[in-house]
């Protein structure tokens, strides 16, 4: 199994997690988890979402969670939808913006109220925004792998978004399996001609686990040469406009896995399980991640 | 990715999961699940454990469980522990038997308040009576990928068990991760040094997900030739001698990702699916079985 020597994980609970929820959290509360989260060492928070308060109550203090979060090596993202939200999301600090188009038009309406064409006629704005900061763009594909409304989608709809992205100036690239319903066969097949297609741009792969499939795909992936994963602490996370949506893949249990892999991802593994218990505690129910529940496999010899 | 055309689920809920709960099930649930489960096309169920009452009184019915099952195309399997077990299990029509011994010392102790020796020396006899009845043995290597009290477990301790087993007409073998330890790429190096050693015998690797690791140790390891494995329904299950171990594999969500990738597995999705929300309904609490909540990732237009 040929295995990189390195993994980079995107946290993005407190973006993806936090949305999926129905009570709002407090800011303290979402300083404190993305605090703790840094703070275990992840190269990457995508910390708020600059959506309509109408849309999205949880991001209603995205601008003071933006602006309060300490800067050091991480970058902090924020995802946005328009102009507006972006220069927002700039004003606050943002470090890098992220911004999302469905790959089939029924998931783009049920997400974010508009054609894909729509969707894609706001890019302009918020790249042009994002460049007189000099403030680097994440495009991301929802529903790449699948989507519950429509049912296959085909890759030419994926690579058509994508490449509208890359040629607004994209700096990297999410592949969402927004609903899980991606398998390994169908990642490393992905992975692949994404490469072929696009060549060596950062590809991001992120996976729900829905059907339990999630870190086998971020494992048939890695096998296939991708590097950067999205990741949620504890596992939260989910569409909150697609039924019964599953968490992400734990940020606790993806760094376990590399790590006792071999695969170095700069995270510490005591201090991120300390952030996931901590989640756990704030959103008051049990979350999916497992290595926050069994520990991690320690090799030294207990009685 | 090179997949198998076909791959072999074990079903052991019924005794792997059953064993984990405190409450014992009423006789006529069991036989609800387990005829559940074989409706839906498992090719073999470990049904019952044949051990002491006062160590296991969930089995305490095991006679009844397994006389009364429906003989079919499918193999009943049962656990057992010493010759008075396989006696047992053979006059309640088993037709299959599978026995254990841990690959650590503590885990032995733990598990049957023996010595490693002391269990090896049980095998004569079970296998002597498994043999009058022409009845196959499968050996199981518990901790095969390490364990919570030695912490790692040397590969020769393994395939010294695994060698005692053989030697004794074993006909298959199971490598049990029995609290979750093991990862992708010691899953892939242990399955192409068992078959380097052993050769084209019958291999079952058996994954607790602990640590979130076992779908992706179920890809490796069917990357690496092997086609058959443990599962339970729902995914119930953990060993009652670890602290907070988790549960097996669900079925219907190996069941899913495998014929998603088009591995043949001979279950019915719909069959298998309907029996685990029984189970889940029978045990009154969530299981970890993802696609029971999500449903299979149909394909067919929904508005």
């Amino acid at each position: 199994m040929k295995l990189p020597h390195a993994v980079r994980l995107r946290e993005v609970g407190p973006r993806d997690g936090f949305q999926s929820l129905k009570t709002v959290i407090p800011t303290e509360r979402k300083l404190e988890v993305i605090e703790a989260v840094l703070r275990a060492g992840v190269s990457e928070v995508e910390a708020v979402s600059f959506a309509s308060t109408r849309a999205l109550p949880q991001f209603w203090d995205a601008p003071q969670v933006m602006a309060r979060l300490p800067r050091g090596r991480a970058v902090l993202s924020a995802m946005v939808f328009n102009a507006e939200g972006a220069r927002q999301a700039l004003d606050a600090g943002a470090g890098r913006l992220v911004t999302v188009v469905s790959a089939s038009e029924a998931h783009n309406r049920a997400n974010v109220k508009r054609s894909i064409g729509a969707s894609l006629g706001a890019l302009e704005g918020i790249f042009r925004a994002a460049a007189q900061e000099k403030v680097p763009v994440t495009g991301a594909v929802a529903v790449a792998f699948g989507c519950p409304f429509q049912g296959d989608v085909p890759r030419e709809d994926v690579f058509r978004i994508a490449e509208a992205f890359f040629s607004k100036g994209a700096h990297g690239l999410i592949l969402a399996d927004t609903t899980g319903m991606a398998t390994p066969d169908r990642v490393e097949k992905m992975v692949v001609e994404f490469r072929e297609c696009f060549g060596p741009v950062e590809l991001i792969l992120h996976f729900h686990n829905n059907r339990g499939t999630a870190m086998a795909n971020l494992l048939a992936a890695m096998i296939a040469g991708a590097t950067t994963f999205d990741t949620a602490l504890g596992g939260l996370g989910g569409c909150p406009y697609v039924p019964r949506a599953a968490g992400n893949i734990p940020t606790e249990d993806a760094a376990y896995m590399l790590e006792a892999m071999g695969v170095n991802t700069g995270i510490d593994l005591e201090a991120v399980l300390t952030a996931a218990r901590r989640l756990e505690a704030i959103v008051g129910e049990p979350l999916p991640g497992q290595v926050m529940k069994s520990g991690s496999a320690d090799p030294s010899p207990r009685p």
